[in-house]
């Protein structure tokens, strides 16, 4: 009985070191940074790897430490197997205990963690090509996705806006295959190598149409200079229109949650008088983080609100004025 | 007389398989798909004959799904003429048979189908130039954009931003004419065949201003490298301009429409106390589908809204508090 | 007197022909049209001037129609400063007629015509370089700035976010500067001819900035590529950032613009309970074309906004019903 | 006394002229200016000492100049040590002078102030690298931060969006990353020298990605083309969303500071019937210049507002009539 209760109590405590993320404490920082700083590491070993004058000489050392990480992630993905069942515990205590892990283990960044492990114990079943496998160890830097905040506004803004994308993939597709048809009938006579058919035609329309412009296959007829021109311009514009999308969408987005986080903190000042900045840190910081932005933005909104706040006052108290306190007339 | 009864029945039918968007069964599905695939398989024949040694071997094959496609395709457009009576039947009952098909006909959804037809059957007239006809069998890719909502709103913003669009293309040709003049003033000299003529120095233009650079025109001279990286630095923001003005445009027009959404849900709420998202479910797709918004959306509208009201009615109620009962002065 | 009549009631006619873009006539839009076909013939001429082989064997048809559009030009001119007094005759009667035209000839689209027609004149009294004096006739395409009702929106955004702009250039010369000194420091030993000075690398730098690239210059050591590609993604956003400011800045003037607009009618619509589009069409016109918006804009405007006017009316019977008609009171 | 006096007097005028931005006489405005041209100058003389041809028969010319500036900076620099504590000395006279001059030794613009002057103390010192010297001295153009109002604003932007940013970053490094293993494991067999290891790929990945395609680099195996043109789409926006980011930024806290200004006139309206745009004219200053907003964005939010309270007020005495003044019911 008591080993059970310390045991409910470890798993408790270790699921506030490695998932739960409004505790925060020097020790669940300092895991974090560890982890961080391990994923980096490995990164970049994959890429001295790749460099025979380093991998050579120190062959046993990067191995070493292949095996320390593979030991460490796999620490650490089990770890998470088994505390995640102390998410949403006062929540939703009805979910058993095999169905909250399953329930992770679907979830992409636990699908992140388990192909960041899964090639290196592949090795030990199959014989895979060396160099392909360790690049694939380059997954790991998706691990990095949990601690940016951002990435999962710009995922929402991603998700939000996959309709345009679409579009605007459906039109890049037109014009790349347009493109690549024009010029390999426009030129084909005249560089019959180069835009043998539309297939190689579309290498032009693509580094075209992304304005990266290598300039090993150029059209060089005036016909094909001409299309090639005409193409180049409607074109341009293209190819940054994703940009723009995403970024119009995460501002709209952040003008959206900045307007909700407004009403949220109306609410609360109708339960309570006078927003106290310092004594509801606590209500702020949750409804703030709910909504994925930080302090200062949250600082202005409540700035912001309270000034009008006390407009409004200023204002009724001289609507009043203007009222006969007697009969309710206007004066 | 059961005869006709059955006609007009087949006719409905088919109206709403083939071209009634709120009609959403199985098999009304599984048709846009069929055609959306055939579609797709067309353009990559087209792509695919281009390569001699795919097409040689395969010729027969190539042309027996040509004659299939030409034979689908045909039919659809058929049965869309046929069809296309049962639209708005209700509404404008006025409007006779030939006068819809005619409308139908001269819609640019119509006349893309019926592009995408004609050169097969041009053939049998008159001799074109094969390769040139195979190519111009992409204009089916066209057919595709029926199935893209957001191609809809993209058009719509294209047509309302059409001014500044206007003023930047006649921006973009003052630039390109200035540059090509001037380096072709600058760089004749030194570089007699590149920089011959103004229309030969516009594709050096052309192609520094869209910021592609190819690298196969370039000025050597000193003033012409100055001139150049003034016309460069002036001239770079303005390609990305049109992908600028197109994705803010998207922002504020899917912002006005979202605010068109709520202005309706809140009318619906005036007939109906408590908005019933299930109940009303029928309602609200209606907005919602012809303001071409998703599902998403609009529920984040609602969600609100609904919020926003109940925030508005513990805000009355406060107010009523603050009031004497009696009297109805201010306490 | 009747000499004197006529004079004033042609001049009048003229003004409302060639300047008063509120008189749109059959004859009006006739002589813009004519006008800006003759520009685009003219800079047409001055592209195909260059080519020789187009030019000496038609040097007389050039020549002639150079004279027939310098004096039409020069018509034009003369015209517009014969007629300008009639500008806001009535709004300023006060300001003496040379002070007007005095006025007009200092402004902008003015000197622009004036500078169309110079360098024809100025041939008479000196020598200039023939070809540098063929390409000055580029000028005239200016002139067609008068007939873009988006470019002067284009200017007025222009105009308000030219802080935003010196602050970008600032920032590009301290990128072009930053990055030509230190390629050049990096690179100057490994390339000594291409990086032999600052003002040298600068070339490399603005071609890298604004991602042309042409290829001709590039640095060829470890550090210099690894400097060039932390430039490169430093700076690429820059050369962008230009178009953003300018298209986040033109959606909000017109978003601006809308709503001054929804001001405006609403002020109209107190005048008027029910505005009506047919019968107040001149009245809203007026305010529309003040604020460079096309109908199309005005028109949603009026519909959103007679939509909200029945909601609130709606809303202000179901608010009458909910009080007691006799003592006011909320039941 | 008299002459503490006298240095107190000196020292308040001496911070009015070279800190002071509210006190703008013709003194303090030519005192900017001539730094400002004293700074350009310098980058000019940095950028043309590179020069061989220039250097050398001016070499003391160059030497002169560069003692001149040094002892004006170093004289600026410290008059700005000595006069700081006038800052602020009304509202916060509790701080010893000795912690405000700290405070501002250690603020950016002070730091900037001190690098600009440093590398040439050092100089006597220990023995640099001459050239690397030199161009440390283009750090002095960091000095004309201080005049660019809009910096600030895009400085304020930058901080705002920097979690974006990162975001942005980490996506760019993961895309580099990716494609250039990706590259260099389909391209490696083909071209051995120039994909020899990821470090090197990573040359074409940024080159490609930010669309600047220099051409040197290029994949030459089908596979390597179709996986090179595949990042290329994918990757070409992500290049243009920092700017991308930074104009909506922009925009929205322009927008945001809009807004503000309209409260805080709304609240100086509430004190003063009607704001007299002249009399009011130095409160209105204030606020403007603390929004960093300028003269014509502040005089539009004033006019728009007297508007709407006009607007207001026509509508509060519509409402008056409707209802019986006696009763207060609705008539």
């Amino acid at each position: 009985m008591i080993k059970n209760q310390f045991y409910l109590q470890l798993r408790s405590r270790v699921y506030d070191i490695i998932e739960n993320e409004s505790y925060q404490t020097h020790f669940s920082k300092m895991f974090d940074k560890f982890l961080i700083l391990l994923i980096l590491l490995n990164v970049s070993a994959v890429i001295a790897e790749s460099v025979d004058a380093w991998y050579f000489p120190n062959q046993h050392l990067f191995e070493a430490f292949e095996y320390f990480s593979i030991i460490v992630f796999s620490i650490e993905y089990l770890l998470r197997v088994w505390v995640i069942v102390e998410r949403d515990k006062e929540e939703h205590p009805e979910i058993p205990h095999w169905k909250r892990r399953l329930l992770w283990i679907k979830s992409p960044g636990a699908i992140i963690d388990l192909v960041s492990i899964a090639p290196a114990f592949l090795n030990y079943f199959v014989t895979v090509d060396l160099r392909f496998l360790r690049v694939l160890r380059l997954f790991r830097l998706l691990k990095l996705t949990r601690y940016f905040a951002a990435m999962r506004i710009l995922l929402v803004v991603l998700n939000k806006e996959k309709e345009s994308f679409k579009a605007v993939v459906f039109i890049l597709i037109i014009m790349i295959v347009t493109a690549s048809s024009g010029i390999y009938v426009v030129e084909n006579q005249a560089q019959p190598e180069v835009f043998e058919s539309i297939p190689k035609s579309m290498w032009w329309a693509v580094v075209t149409l992304t304005t990266v412009g290598y300039g090993d296959v150029i059209p060089v007829t005036s016909v094909g200079k001409f299309l090639g021109a005409m193409i180049t311009i409607l074109g341009v514009g293209l190819a940054a229109l994703p940009a723009g999308i995403l970024a119009s969408g995460l501002a709209s987005e952040l003008e959206q949650r900045r307007e909700i986080l407004e009403q949220r903190f109306r609410e609360l000042l109708l339960d309570d008088e006078d927003m106290n900045l310092i004594r509801d840190r606590y209500k702020i910081d949750k409804i703030r983080r709910e909504l994925g932005l930080n302090k200062e933005q949250a600082e202005e909104v409540i700035v912001q609100l309270l000034r009008e706040k006390e407009y409004e006052q200023r204002l009724a108290e001289i609507d009043k004025k203007n009222y006969c306190p007697h009969c309710g007339e206007h004066l």
